[in-house]
């Protein structure tokens, strides 16, 4: 992408030997980066240490000597002797480290409730956290959501940024690291990107780059925005990000998707799924029945706050004494076409129709393996049934490829498209 | 870790813009960290970069600066302008790129298959991908999985191993990188490391850090084994990595933390709690009654293979006309007690007993918020009951802490835990 002065540069070092070490996904990176991006940083590297100092202090050494302008640090702010981000980064800037009496307080009130409720030795625990309350002199300390405060620490020409390991405690204290003064100096200088997101589903990303190509024969050019086609939960996301003066090149892009796609494109602005069929929904009462989903749509459903607005229930009827029982499935129907088949799956939806008093329901039966297949149904083959009260109904049987956490994943996102299509009307991808 | 002479040492540089900027997960960076522990090579940094050069370039050599004795690459493999991994390798081990004839007619082969089931031009195809057959001058080829060959290139003191970025051509090229002659002589300095997991659930992590101080001053050597401690999907999971020689030293830590935490210490040997209540379930059947957990508890148990021998079906009663209509709770108890309480809990389980048939049942409804709350009910209280059919039962009601997402996840992990303790005997957690 071209157009600017030289950029502003971040890197990203995320600590921890349980991340290091693969135990556990590192979730904070890739946050931090899309977060940055936004704000027009271009990120350069993202690099993962345990918890040995000297490594920590090698890769905070490699950032400057890479040039970044902005280094942002996370994990080691915990009470354990394992945790020793604050120190290095104070090694690193040159700065001494002191004891800030004001956030020791704060820890110690946040710790004191939660000694109370478990009932552990206060004092103990208190001792135990001390610790997070020393930090390099100068820096600035921001507001613990946990009991880890995090830092904003200058550090000659570059601003280091230190923030705690959980996401649930380094996401909210976000807005106020980028807020903090020193930061905001170094945001000066860059200009924010305009993004737009555009989603399709049901189609193979290779289509995306036969037509980028098209497009960009067609006189746009590509060069001047910055296109990213990636696969993402089962959908392909085209992300699209602009500086201001080349908003007609990324308007022009869009509209090459639509004309192209338009059967599979079901968001233009970024829009989820889940929000779409959320929005749809409004007014109205779903009922569920999964069987090889296993209870994934329904907790996608109810993922979103306020659900139970327009979410009556679902059954996961995973046997089919279940599918008979609680859904009133004939055990003929089950007996003579199979569990796994579109006649049962009818069956299904009209079942949490009946006795969920829902407007609308879905349902999913399949084969998520790895055993149950057949030559005529394999692992992978998937009834959908979604239909209206009284109204409409729309039927799928796919084979699912992948191994049974695709198969049951995608079941339960073919359902949410099955969802929108039957309430959304015409330009459905399904 | 001490005992051995100087650990070998490796780094891991994850290329591709899409991984840099989070839109895709690295699932290469851990899955190889973990391959070469158990090889018993320290892993130091995993950096991931994007498609720059320079990027790459700075990255090897900070590799190399910090002394690794191996490096990795994953990505930059593929036939387009911006996978150019090969030649910057070849440029920092400084050797000459050259075209390897072997292997242009390996891909060509593969290719050819490619083009005839999806009618592509072959001649284009081949062209495009003659790219991948050039290597770095004396470098060993790894046989494509896909359409890109791994290398292997020794670069002075070390090795760079170089493979494909998708996991699945990633994987099975392992062994053969790991068997090459370089690869080999650097692992013939290592000792293999063993390992052991112990699980903990309903503490803090705080108490780990306090017997770990307490097990060192009653004279165990912490110093001789690697311990590390991380919460993982709000359990407790503490790894400990040692060499043969060091075993009665990592049986020293096991045994203190046996003694100190029996009550919520549940897996010895690293086994899951999704496998234990899988073993448990055997034999039975059992039935499950959500509502703010909205079908996560279903999903989870269905998550393995094989369930369909125990899980006969959940209710997800998200309305209570469903809780009445799905699993007869007396709408005057809902009227009287209110949905989320002990007592509509019970009668949750009691219906899913009755209903599926089952031998056990546990019920879930609570508010995942963020509306919802009073002051005697906040966001976060949430009800539990797990039964056996006519015999012993357990109720809990806790206040879960943090936003809708940890607080319905967690209520699935806690109904894990409630029916392990149910199956399981006197050491539970719960």
């Amino acid at each position: 992408m071209s157009g600017a002065a030289r950029p502003v540069r971040a890197g990203i070092v995320v600590t921890g030997t349980e991340v290091l070490t693969g135990r556990i996904a590192d979730r904070n990176g890739p946050w931090i980066s899309e977060r940055l991006a936004e704000l027009g940083v271009e990120v350069a590297h993202i690099l993962v240490v345990g918890d040995r100092p000297d490594d920590l202090l090698s890769a905070l050494r490699f950032m400057a000597a890479e040039g970044m302008d902005l280094i942002v640090t996370s994990g080691g702010l915990g009470p354990t002797a394992d945790d020793l981000t604050a120190e290095v980064v104070g090694r690193f800037a040159g700065r001494e480290m002191v004891l800030d009496e004001e956030m020791e307080e704060k820890i110690a009130d946040i710790l004191r409730g939660f000694a109370r409720r478990f009932r552990f030795d206060e004092e103990a625990v208190r001792a135990a956290n001390r610790k997070q309350a020393i930090v390099p002199e100068g820096s600035i300390a921001l507001d613990p959501v946990g009991t880890a405060p995090g830092l904003v620490v200058p550090a000659g020409e570059r601003v280091v940024l230190v923030l705690p390991g959980p996401p649930r405690e380094l996401r909210p204290m976000w807005p106020a690291a980028i807020g903090s003064r020193p930061v905001q100096e170094v945001l000066t200088r860059t200009t924010p990107l305009l993004a737009y997101t555009v989603r399709m589903f049901g189609l193979p990303e290779s289509e995306i780059a036969k037509s980028l190509r098209e497009i960009e024969a067609g006189g746009v050019d590509l060069g001047a925005v910055e296109v990213t086609t990636c696969l993402r939960r089962g959908e392909i996301e085209i992300d699209v990000r602009y500086r201001a003066e080349q908003a007609p090149v990324a308007e022009a892009v869009r509209e090459g998707l639509v004309e192209r796609h338009s059967r599979h494109l079901f968001s233009l602005d970024g829009e989820t799924i889940d929000a779409q069929v959320a929005r749809l929904l409004r007014g109205r009462r779903l009922g569920l029945a999964e069987s090889c989903s296993g209870g994934l749509l329904a907790a996608r459903i109810t993922d979103l706050p306020g659900a139970s607005a327009y979410f009556a229930g679902g059954v996961v009827a995973y046997s089919n004494q279940a599918k008979a029982e609680l859904l009133g499935v004939d055990p003929e129907l089950i007996e003579s076409r199979g569990a796994v088949s579109p006649e049962v799956a009818a069956a299904m939806s009209e079942g949490a129709l009946r006795r969920f008093g829902a407007d609308l329901a879905v349902s999913i039966t399949g084969i998520a393996g790895p055993e149950g297949g057949s030559e005529r149904k394999p692992v992978g083959y998937v009834c959908f049934d979604a239909r209206l009260a009284g109204g409409a109904s729309i039927a799928r049987d796919p084979v699912i490829p992948g191994g049974r956490e695709d198969i049951r994943e995608r079941s339960a996102l073919v359902g949410m498209h099955l969802l929108r299509t039957l309430l959304g009307g015409e330009d459905a991808p399904l």
